[in-house]
């Protein structure tokens, strides 16, 4: 496997982008969405913040408040009985739970992909109660000249996909919420296929504790229906726990080629290669049997959620995707693959 | 509260239902759904079946087999690490989860709403592999003159919600999977509000253990968005553990009427009433205080799952509802609620 990482990884770091306020700390800018846009390649990144912390008798949790418009902090304390803070990301209070950081969107430009400039007036950020505990791992779409965003909303009412768009990268509008809880990981095909918008979902059974990938329909990206099962996880193969999409799908002449990650049972986070049918989508012809990106460098096997890396978009080249990915849940880091090696993993 | 169960209870009993096999016993006849359809009261009867099992070392469970269209019985070894039997309804082995009984419909016709005649001819019965752990809790509303089905189907891919419809209640037409998993008790209103077709959901988030209701609104039945929450449990009333749409909401001059059951922490399965807005059904107007019905007569009490009532359909008559219901997971059982009761208990 011929997989370049980017020299100058990771291109991104939680210093780049200075905190919300003096009293938080940045501790994630990772899990971009990605796309081209005019002569630019912009990242929509997710940025994840906490208050900084002196105690060690109890944490402080970042909610956001839709009635004031802020962010709010609360005390759980460690003594807490029946409460959980293995998890560096969860907490499991006795009745309640939180995320120990919130996240929101921030718009990242470059020309040659590498170098990024960070503008922090362009933000997507919680604006009502199903966004609380943040928004996460956004996904562009091009769509003939809008760019659909689908992205994660955090509440204590579940884990939702919510679909927005913009024509410019300075304005967002929200469009609703197009999956219930929990389901995230929403991908939207880049165009119709047989008359029906797709997108890959990823569902939660917990009665029969599966995180597989699912795939729908829609007439017009809002509202979603025709679901069918895509791809679980597969026993006896890297890809044994959970799998979910990651980059938006692109066409190739073999079919349609999606990048996926998948955790295995030590909970590492890789990505492989999954081809699907170019008239329906639905039908799986190929997935890779080896990772074509597992954590290997330093970035991806330490940082706030290790042993990871996790894509939300790549981009098409002559005979390679350029990769952004997520690492140790913490940085933006960059890679190469050769498409052939793409379908080599079959 | 004077809710009169009918002195005929439980109006129709296991026994009254052959089992599809002489190896087999019918251990449900129970949440049926219900419509008025010519001259009669149909009932669309859910029936749970089991083989009989003379063996004290292991577990017998049905599965149905798509590929050769058979109930295959799988043997489960009580004796099973890591296992629990704990749940009549469920078994949790090793690294699967099984039902202990497989569920279809049949089809019920009765004259007065009290004595039912069963034909087995007319079943709606497992068909594809999102089956094949059965068919569960249908409702039915009617829309101009087809009658549309909401039925929960259950599979090691999860608890899902299809679609169907029928005009003669003879042939039963599926129209896909409306609800990825997992997602159950999901009603349809029986009109466009404002244009929109809307449908109550129960999606569940298992990372903040939540089993509320949703709301969610569709140009066509068949594709589904702009999803709201719409009820959660009430911490401090009797619906504080699970809450879920019961029959198909009716209107009345204050609003949509909707009987919910709710589930409390001692795992009570009871029924209370809920209001919604008029012109906007995710409005939540008010709800009852105090259970409209609870279990309390014998076959209630005890059963198969004991200690619950459970409605997926009721009729409205001058100022009363008649529920059907299941009860204690077992029986089908008949209640006059007057409509003005329903009120009194906001």
């Amino acid at each position: 496997m011929a997989t370049l990482r980017c020299p100058e990884n990771p291109v991104i770091r939680p210093k780049d982008i200075p905190p919300l306020r003096t009293d938080f700390e940045v501790i994630g800018t990772f899990n971009p969405a990605v796309t081209r846009f005019n002569d630019e390649i912009i990242l929509l990144l997710r940025v994840a913040q906490r208050p900084i912390n002196p105690h060690p008798d109890f944490e402080l949790v970042p909610i956001y408040n839709a009635q004031s418009n802020e962010i709010e902090i609360k005390e759980i304390s460690r003594d807490c009985p029946d409460s959980n803070f293995d998890d560096p990301r969860i907490i499991y209070a006795a009745n309640e739970v939180f995320l120990t950081s919130i996240s929101y969107f921030q718009v990242a430009r470059s020309k040659d992909g590498i170098n990024f400039d960070i503008d922090t007036s362009e933000v997507l950020f919680p604006a009502n109660n199903y966004e609380t505990f943040g928004l996460e791992d956004a996904r562009i779409t091009r769509i003939d000249n809008e760019y659909y965003i689908t992205y994660v909303a955090v509440s204590p009412m579940g884990v939702i996909t919510c679909l927005a768009k913009t024509n410019d990268f300075k304005n967002f509008e929200r469009l609703g919420i197009i999956s219930c809880p929990d389901n995230k990981d929403v991908v939207l095909f880049p165009e119709k296929i047989k008359g029906s918008y797709y997108a890959i979902t990823r569902p939660v059974t917990p009665l029969f504790s599966k995180h597989d990938m699912w795939i729908a329909k829609s007439p017009d990206l809002l509202f979603w229906g025709q679901h069918k099962h895509l791809l679980g996880a597969d026993q006896k193969s890297w890809d044994n726990l959970k799998v979910g999409a990651g980059a938006v799908p692109f066409k190739t002449d073999q079919g349609w080629l999606e990048i996926y990650h998948a955790a295995d049972k030590e909970n590492c986070y890789s990505l492989g290669a999954l081809l699907l049918d170019i008239n329906d989508p639905s039908r799986v012809l190929a997935k890779s049997k080896k990772p074509i990106l597992k954590p290997q460098a330093d970035y991806e096997l330490e940082g706030f959620f290790g042993n990871a890396v996790f894509s939300c978009g790549c981009l098409e080249e002559k005979e390679k995707i350029i990769i952004y990915y997520g690492a140790a849940d913490k940085y933006t880091a960059r890679a190469e693959v050769p498409l052939k090696d793409c379908f080599d993993s079959f």
